[in-house]
């Protein structure tokens, strides 16, 4: 796909400098451009190496306005957002065309929308509804009426347990595990041995969420966990049963979330945190690498770091740090 | 599915206060109970929300004795464990009949027992066996020779390796691998290069035992690696090569237990817990969430609650927490 | 499959004492040896457990020279590594035919060389190319051009996404995912909502690399990831975007390393480790169990052990543990 730089300013809002006619057919980094390419810089710093590589044009700050370029530049007032939208332009052609494969299994009361793909060997369960754009991978299993919104992006090999529903725009990577059985027993006393708690609650995903490959997000046990719109979970991340997402939350790798934690608007987690059930981290609190919440506990801050098992604010965790280093000074 | 009150009563061993003919078809939390559901209350502060609630009728404890109550009251010593026994009772009706899906691949060597389901595009390998009543999800792979018991239930996307047995009644859900290679390696000083150990063990998965999505169990090198009846594996757990675990062991999502390590009987290990190689972990001892065993440590304590890294008695833990803040007082 | 001890000896270029004429027929421990079986001993201690089991012969080391024994002995420098490289000549028998699966789809732009194998419903994507000997388990799904060297192993229900190349005898366990997008995005400042920033680079897989059951290792932002040659990398563990990881790297399961880190030769990462973004691990350091390395940091240290978070000396982290114990000694 080709677009020039007079189609990607006005889609972005940018000025450019230099021509206009300039075609753009890929992305890429300072070191690895090639002609054809549309590469950014953040700073003044990297404008040199920029104009020295074989972008065809770069994206700056506003920083760039009185240089006298050897090559186009789209002027931004956020030069990072503006090349991962001109990302979306760019590549927008390469998606491939709607197409139903023929093994796989779609079961005869399934509704597909207009645009689905299915993908090789995915099953698709009975009274799935798979909205319009949508693309199934290969090897992937939709249960029982599951319901699927509007083009989202399921890549190979995710399976969807029934009880659960996706919204729109959603994308969830390779071997994802969505409304799972939660992890839920009653001792019996009189057997010693362990009960199996229902598990049937629905798991609830809204819109524009990505979830990362190998993660795994369990159902309601009765109730329903859920997802907020706009939130980005990374690889490996679980998520149990109850667990209560808001909008635009970020996790990343490995993070672990126990039942029943809510999660407000807007947090940001580090990867490898562990929240126990029944948590609280309010809207905009930041949990830094490792960091573990026990139970219970509530974190707020907006914008506060919290770091540490048990979480504290960092500034704490530095000077209880800096403490310790002290207290073994000259111990040797 | 449908069940009177009656029939739960005497399957559960409870005495019923109103009407005994009140057909139950669901379970409900307090917050969704509708017509026909089943709640359960544990303390006589809900028992008010229990009533006001839609549900049909109410699991209690003897607290409830001596209400006057607008809808049916089931009495037990343990109304959670009763509710989820009634589960099983309630929901048993919602299960599939047994059934071979075309698109799976079984070989001819294959042995399957009666009323054995096989969903599309699984694959069961040479001289595996399937007892009676167990279910192979979609896509799960059996490799040749896997034992699986009665009554088991593998979610889609499993993965046994050759050299697995599983007993009666084990759930294993999507994604699980079970039996693949140990990570062991020796370096060859020639070269500087690591050469694999063996792997050739078995995997060894008794009765009841429960598997998160997305877990991984290794076969032992040499010999087997264990996992004991009764016991219960969240998501995202790994369990290396010649690991024992014994009887009714919980472990919650995310916990890594190295190679040759052993867990006693009754053992709760939380999240993100990290144990090293050659551990003992002894019966009925506790690990907090993100607590971290030192290789060749032994811990024991029944009933006692070990966190940190490395792991102490979490009485030990919390003063020295406590005595960390107070050397941080006053020092801005 | 059945080779003799001087076979054996032969390619191990071991001395032995005793019949040469034994055939090995297998490997185990020195409680599960049974005749034909061929166990190794490191130390003098276990050489009567070895002479009074069942095997039919014994690797050991130059201690057993003058033993006057009941059976075979093969007589090397290090036993560990010649029992290793013997379970190679013991072991290489039982290896399949190359076959592709009636159901496996494979794409008619896709090269596949010289004995191939093709597990059932494989998914090969267009313009894949997979070298001689290769084999790809059942449910594999290979993207659009992907790129698999010679002799490598793909165990069932691997994922590898488009814009990844393996070298040769590689080794990828059951459900890892290979080449996902990385975890990028930018907040739009306008609307308060995440952009994804384009995950479109590389990931490359060199030689001699084994990866472990459901890892997910990303591909590049714009750049690419690398796994140097001879990597060993456990069950669970998470790379993300643009990570360079050097040649022999030892990585235990559960461990994660964000975007960008570099990790050099021979580095030895234990479980449960967290490695920040743009962390370099020098060459030859060893990362201890759950130690944590904060964003930007360098840690070297041949050969020297770091624990703890953030991550420090050992010798540092266990004085400043001892301090901790110190304070709270009469405190009750």
């Amino acid at each position: 796909m080709s677009i020039t730089l007079a189609e990607l300013a006005r889609a972005l809002d940018a000025d450019v400098l230099g021509d206009t006619d300039v075609c753009i057919t890929g992305l890429a980094s300072l070191t690895s451009a090639k002609t054809g390419d549309l590469v950014f810089v953040e700073s003044e710093n990297n404008l040199a190496t920029a104009l020295a590589s074989e972008a065809s044009a770069v994206i700056a700050g506003d920083f760039a306005c009185k240089v006298q370029a050897s090559k186009s530049l789209l002027l931004c007032t956020h030069p990072r957002l503006a090349f991962a939208k001109a990302a979306d332009l760019v590549l927008a052609g390469s998606s491939h065309m709607a197409q139903i494969h023929e093994s796989a299994e779609i079961h005869l009361t399934a509704q597909l929308g207009l645009s689905v793909s299915v993908a090789a060997n995915a099953v698709v369960g009975a009274n799935a509804k798979i909205g319009e754009g949508t693309s199934i991978g290969e090897g992937c299993v939709i249960g029982e009426g599951v319901e699927i919104g509007t083009n989202s992006k399921l890549y190979p090999r995710v399976t969807i347990y029934p009880g659960t529903r996706l919204g729109d725009n959603v994308v969830v990577h390779a071997g994802a595990v969505l409304g799972s059985d939660g992890f839920g027993y009653v001792k019996d006393p009189a057997i010693g041995e362990y009960v199996k708690f229902p598990q049937i609650g629905a798991l609830i995903i809204e819109g524009d969420v990505e979830i990362g490959a190998n993660s795994t997000i369990d159902r309601g046990a009765l109730d329903s966990t859920r997802i907020g719109r706009g939130t980005k979970i990374d690889n490996l991340v679980h998520i149990g049963h109850n667990v209560q997402v808001g909008h635009r939350v970020v996790i990343a790798a490995q993070t672990g979330i126990s039942g029943s934690a809510i999660i407000e608007d807007d947090v940001v987690i580090a990867g490898q945190v562990g929240i126990a059930d029944h948590v609280r981290i309010e809207s905009g609190a930041i949990l830094g690498a490792q960091s573990g919440i026990p139970t219970n506990k509530v974190i707020r801050g907006k914008g506060v770091v919290f770091w540490g098992t048990p979480a504290r604010p960092i500034k704490e965790y530095l000077k209880q740090l800096a403490a310790l280093t002290r207290l073994t000074r000259g111990k040797d």
